[in-house]
């Protein structure tokens, strides 16, 4: 499989969950009904086995099974990409592998989970699953929650593995992204990765947005988007605030079981979790239910869609 | 003294430094001049003595002095604002009856130094500063420098305090500025207290800027925030890009230094500062005055100035 | 399998590495070799795929082999435990029951990898993991490393739990171990795993070492431990100020190869590890073997050794 | 004034408050006589104005006020040691001469205030300071709470001022007594300033310790720290468990609140603080007070006092 380095990755990407049984194993049709939801709203790429897509409790099997499913649902309409989270380069280089026979179309690669590489140690390993596969690659740079910071000087070095073609940028610092720019111009397309942080990244000039909550409102956030693209940034700041509330909840460690939540309330899916995760109980459950109720609410009227002819994706 | 309710904070107000001889000892003549070439800039406010100030080693007598002379240079062309940063209630009220005796027409107030307060004592300390004075006050947070917090549920409690007519948002996190406009609407001035996340502040709908960098760069300063104010983003971000760099030297242990010396390359001033600070020397020395000469080399033109009919602030 | 409620676990059970070829590929022999020769030192426990052991790296496969040779070189003569380190709760339980089916004498049994769960979560995932199986267990503390933290309350309500006997306190504040006594007084055994507080953690009364460094340096540690045993706090700490640059090898990112190299100058083992982690190189490694090759120079003359009847144990 | 080279602080330098009335103001009374309770208790050296002793919310004038007191009362007894806490070094400096004309033993020296200064701005603060006086200085050490770190290679470097006497070693980890020894040897009296990891640091190696909550138990906190001198650990372990949670209390941002309520618990003076601080209420008042309560009631019976022969101090 040759490199297609004409991928012109943008747009919003959402994280899909991955659903799930009461009893934590995986509901793929639930699962295939969201993202054929998210594909109608005008998404341009899909993400499955993200953080969000609770990618770490995964069997290796489990994890081919979603891709499989995900990449027969979307049925080539837009690109496919599935979070790559292995513990060595070794298997990292396996799960490139079988995305490829999977027919997926991309992946989103983190660092190996649970070590603080140092630079070159990081560097090594995008070198060696970049240089393993065909497929394009969005490098997935969070430091906060998995301790490896690829700076916009290791992104610059980097730059001739030509399939890795977009950054997702989730340090939570948007100086980041004027110093990508500043450091690699546009040679990644760049994507934000924090949902309370979308409207910032935009000013600052952005390809895309890999979108948290936005899986549960996924009409506003399209729209919220197109608004950006259209230099509309009266309107974006109108529903940016009402959506920061839910936004925030992509910001927390519970927030696989917030946006679950959210989903089930929005009649998209269910909360189910694996354990040791558990679904929200108590005072917690009270206080995230009346945010997520407060937002549906409150739901702007989007009478005139902000939408645009897709054709150019 | 009553309550001036009518306070319409807005605009820039930097942050001047206090000039100093080689010996640490104050040079007033100098700042004095800056001042002058700050207020021909266009900004619509001075805020002296704020930690770019050095503030904390000045003396109380210092302290006085410097006021004492800015709103001498400034002689009502715009308000001065001083910074109050006392390691007690009692003594930032004594500050600020004696701001009032000197003619400064307001105050951004710091929680007291070197305590990390509850929020009942945080919010005690500006409730009876407040009380004490008619000046109207910016509040000033900056959790990250002063370690005390002062949330938007906190500015919700003050509200009722007239003469809290601003906040200094300096948090770092401009996911503070939504979510003070959610609490607490349009009841305070707000502005961005962090150079390098101005543009983004920008977006999410801010009043002013206390500008640091800026100090040295007033022509550009002002063009940048003006380009905002009419909605011209991306002549915005083409300056901010370019600006970003030196910007990032206002959020450092070394800002002081860094900001001095960006105002003596700029001609405006020279880079002496008080013991325990020392001026760099160095590698470190080296490398941000590349910084500064590459800002200054690259230096925008700004041929057709975005000028505004200030006669509104 | 019942509970063995009469497990006293007690004494330095030190954490081996897992030996590897140059490629990355698991070396039995060699890791069988080091583990004789700790038996040797007279340890009173040997702990496999600890962190140190790379177990996060492993492949399912790969831990279960290593896990049966280390049962078969021991061969009854001291507990052999696994570290137990997996994403999920089920994942832990089905690992814990082919620990049962290989022999192991228990585990050492961390909350699931990359999930800062809240403490009912964290204490759910212990109780289903302990309720699964018959061996004893060595709860896990490591807040650095793992972003739970277990508390002292935490393991009062976990206290009903017959095979939890012993805790690995790595918070890295020994006050924990003064909490900990204060608050569940002797139910659990109580070992320190952070090597460079060993004799701080000693004289606060504890139980037993989960060393690292000490791996290199079998009888020095061993006898620094029993010096401690007996109260001859002036000769172990004179041993301790020697082993104190070593022991720091032990608490960073790299300790894994750092100990690594350690066991390697020692003659006991070898470098090698798996990718994304790389070998030292450069300053980093003239820096550490220098650290290395003083310790070797300067090592204690252990003339009169402080055995003890280990009958005891 | 000459520099006394042959000073040799050693045992336990509590770490007064300044007693106040109920407005704030200075108790000087109450100050007074709980010094004289605890010169009476054993102890070698007083140290005021410490950040116990509410430093950096007093006036220049009542600083100098309450070290005039403090000589006075213990009159040549024990050494009388300042806090020195002052924002800039020409302030600390100023200070020192004062403290010279008051009678002042020595000072315990801080970084200057409020600057995250680098290495050698530290040590040139340090170097200034020292080389103005010829009293003696312990060097106050406290990254947790005031930004600078002074590691044991700038106390190595820092050496040749003879009049840096000693160390007050506070950053809340013990393994730098072990790398100060290992460093610097015995050069510097070392003295533990975090009074919840006093017996780890004991069994260290070190020669005093700069109590706080002790002064609340002058009585059980000089047994104590004998015990330790008398290599009676198992006699300070029974002690230090019961201390510990009273020892906590040193180590919170509301310390000064925590203590002072101790205090006056324990009859020795009263809970007045200045502002922003506010008396404890509530909730947190009744936790704290049943954590003084309890200490109070299971208070060690001291029969046979572990008094020591103190002609050699």
């Amino acid at each position: 499989m040759s490199v297609n380095v004409n991928t012109k990755w943008q747009g919003v990407f959402p994280a899909i969950t991955t659903q799930m049984h009461k009893d934590g194993s995986i509901d793929i049709a639930s699962t295939a009904a969201h993202a054929e939801i998210l594909v109608q709203s005008g998404i341009t790429g899909l993400i499955c086995l993200g953080s969000l897509g609770e990618n770490q409790p995964m069997t290796p099997a489990e994890k081919r099974l979603v891709v499989e499913a995900m990449v027969q649902v979307v049925n080539g309409r837009i690109p496919v990409l599935s979070g790559v989270a292995e513990t060595s380069t070794a298997e990292a280089i396996r799960y490139m592998h079988d995305l490829e026979k999977l027919g997926a179309d991309g992946a989103m690669l983190l660092p190996a989970m649970l070590y603080r590489a140092d630079p070159d140690e990081t560097m090594a390993h995008f070198r060696a699953v970049a240089k393993s596969t065909g497929l394009p690659i969005m490098v997935y740079n969070n430091p906060l929650s998995y301790a490896n910071d690829i700076t916009p000087a290791m992104f610059e070095k980097l730059a001739d593995l030509k399939n890795l073609v977009a950054i997702k940028e989730s340090s939570g610092d948007t100086r980041r992204i004027t110093d990508l720019r500043n450091t690699v111009g546009d040679r990644y397309a760049l994507f934000t990765g924090v949902d309370n942080l979308m409207l910032e990244a935009s000013i600052l000039g952005i390809d895309g947005w890999v979108a948290g909550s936005g899986i549960a409102f996924p009409s506003e956030n399209q729209h919220l988007w197109e608004l950006t693209r259209q230099g509309r940034w009266e309107e974006a700041l109108a529903i940016y605030r009402w959506f920061t509330p839910l936004l925030h909840l992509d910001v927390h460690p519970k927030f696989i079981q917030y946006i679950k939540l959210m989903v089930q309330e929005c009649k998209l899916g269910s909360e189910w979790v694996r354990a040791p995760r558990m679904i929200l109980k108590g005072e917690e459950r009270k206080r995230i239910l009346k945010v997520i109720h407060d937002g549906i609410a409150s739901r702007p009227k989007l009478v005139k869609k902000a939408t645009k002819d897709r054709s150019d994706y």
